[in-house]
């Protein structure tokens, strides 16, 4: 057996064991890494100290070394939000629905957990904790293979979480950090459909599509956040504004931002102008159409590109269209499924939008930024899903498990 | 663009508005797509008579022939199947949570179709009209490859189902069969992962594990059923033999039938002896570890692949095992993930067993014959999952629905 099945198989050993661990037995263990992250504060960030340094060396970007970077303050943060994990109410067992048919038999829809969760990651070390929380949380075991630039931080907190999680009675293979620098080894992961789940890959569309495509294990995903805003005719004004800006300007660096805003025609000439006003005053390029460039200054044209574009950065595309059909239809053909909101007091307009755009997140007169698994009351997310099966949107502790049947009878048989 | 990526999309641009259709109105279409089945029983027949006489010439098996036969009878079951789905509640916009949060946000989860949904299947041509009339109650569209075997029947069947679509107003690519005897058709749309939202294969090993192997779509699928029946200690005698008998002679073919019986070694020679008698007297073949084969007659020693068989005949693997641990752990080693039966009259040992055995059905005191969508309250079954991702266990039309996100505000924005 090879050293990565030999790792994936006490895995499948640990999670079996998980699976019947009673909820209070999982908080424990939650409550061991919390106390094992802040006992082990100094170790970890000596060991993120050998990461920056090769880093530096590297020249890797001050954006990308200062996700890599941990502190006292950042490993407290951790731990936190460990605590915050063992919180939650427990999924396992939980059951959605529990009927009684005409023969007599009691059929229950109950809460298990996926098994075997394989995460993928780049540069942050406490998505090292965040998802083996959450793995802990809903009775799964967690193979976790970061970025190579954290190696040496990841093996130290992957070292604190498996040490925490013996102490506390469970297998140690529950959660297991691969610390080889080899993508081959990812590679061999992937073809693993025996013995893991379900892989949710996390970093940029280069790694995501790299796992979907050499992967035999579903995949949970997202490629990228392609979020349309649109104003429609009868929107308030004060409230498109304060939406459009907080989409585009209050953290323009994540998937959740608006990077394309709509605007009804009848509509556009009242609302506009404000708007592309305090954008521009916070700094943001507007690539418009043409309609668009009559409504304000030093408006970049836009081209077919702009409406692709995941821009993840101070610029914006706005189109003026005819109608909320016209919105919709620009939408249906540009969107990435992640996240559409509508500004309208128009009911009938609100129930049009909800109805025919199928997007994992829909918002009626709230910002977008709210499509986010803590700001949804999921707690912390394990990632978030772009296409319908199992999970769409942001996804929690529950997105780790599924929906099985028990049957209880009296000695049914079957005519 | 090639044709089969046309026919995709046109299912695609269906689909978006199935989506947004009423439930009334896919009600009124599946009634359209009975009567029509009515209406059109005698060229379906005809039809049909095609694949049968083809049949007969390339020397198919009587089994096999009998699957593909139709009648009026036969036509009219179908028929009643797709009025037994449209009385079924509706799944979509149904709601399974709504919660309002401290910021005044309301988050809804609710329920939207998958979008496009590809079934590929064998022989029997009344898949075609039960597959197509779950996906239009769940607002799909559908894509249908059936075996060639069965092409004409499937043919007509599909132009009866695209007529009475087209007839009540819906798109008529809302449903679509595939008819070319290309098998590279197939892998062709196995590729088309931005078309096509999940491939449901229906048939043997084999044509499962070829699209598993081909698909870049999710596939939900399941390989087998080596169900397992466990006799506990504290089995009731009557109750133990009426369940083995059921799950293994009243329909030995399907894959809910039990394979294998294991029996906790305090209760073999009490409960055995009668279960292996009867069993015999119907005609079953015991495969029997050593301590079997002391309780009973011409008993076949059983070897490990009798642990891994799926007989789906007239066969039954008989174990005795220690305790329940020792049951539990067979299980683990040799089940499929599909149906697992515990007979104890002792709440400990269902429930140790409840919570070790992680399979999509769990029985307690009832039969493995049970797992079936239409036995559990489903309706009509799409397909069994026997990987936890997105369903696991049998498949209703709720199972070709996902839940999103909707967030109903008052102007807020993130802070």
């Amino acid at each position: 057996m090879s050293d990565i099945r030999e790792t994936a198989a006490a895995s499948r050993q640990a999670s079996r064991i998980l699976a019947a661990t009673s909820g209070a037995q999982r908080t424990a263990t939650l409550h061991a890494i919390a106390k094992g992250l802040r006992d082990n504060s100094a170790k970890i960030i000596a060991a993120n100290k050998l990461d920056l340094d090769a880093g530096k060396d590297a020249g890797l970007e001050p954006s990308f070394m200062d996700r890599l970077m941990l502190n006292e303050d950042r490993v407290e943060a951790m731990a936190v939000a460990v605590e915050e994990i063992a919180a939650q109410t427990d999924p396992i067992g939980s059951a959605d629905s529990s009927i009684v048919l005409p023969n007599g038999l009691r059929v229950t829809r109950e809460r298990i957990p996926l098994g075997v969760v394989a995460v993928i990651y780049e540069a942050r070390p406490n998505v090292t904790s965040d998802a083996a929380a959450l793995a802990i949380r809903s009775g799964n075991a967690i193979i976790l293979k970061g970025g190579s630039a954290a190696s040496h931080s990841n093996a130290a907190v992957g070292e604190v979480v498996a040490n925490a999680i013996a102490s506390s009675g469970l297998p140690k293979a529950s959660a297991t950090v691969l610390t080889t620098r080899d993508r081959s080894e990812i590679t061999e992961l992937l073809k693993l459909d025996d013995l893991i789940d379900v892989v949710i890959p996390r970093g940029g569309e280069g790694l995501i599509r790299f796992v979907a495509e050499n992967s035999r294990i579903p995949v949970i995903k997202h490629y990228k956040g392609v979020c349309h805003l649109y104003l429609d005719k009868d929107a308030d004004a004060e409230m498109a504004k304060a939406i459009a800006l907080n989409g585009k300007v209050q953290r323009p660096s994540v998937c959740n931002t608006v990077e394309t805003l709509l605007v009804h025609q009848d509509a556009a000439e009242k609302l506009l102008p404000p708007i592309i006003e305090e954008l521009q005053a916070n700094g943001v390029t507007i690539h418009g159409c043409e309609r668009t460039q009559k409504l304000g200054k030093d408006i970049v044209p836009a081209t077919e590109s702009d409406w692709e574009a995941e821009y993840l950065s101070l610029d914006i595309a706005i189109r003026v269209v005819d109608d909320i059909d016209a919105a919709i239809e620009h939408i249906q053909r540009y969107n990435s499924d992640h996240t559409e909101a509508i500004i309208s007091d128009n009911i009938g307009a609100t129930q049009t939008f909800r109805s025919r755009i199928q997007s994992s997140c829909v918002m009626i007169n709230a910002s977008t930024r709210f499509a986010d698994g803590g700001q949804l009351g999921l707690g912390a997310e394990i990632g978030i899903s772009t296409s319908r099966l199992h999970a769409y949107g942001p996804m929690g502790a529950e997105g780790l498990t599924t929906l099985r049947f028990v049957v209880e009878g009296q000695g049914q048989v079957r005519s």
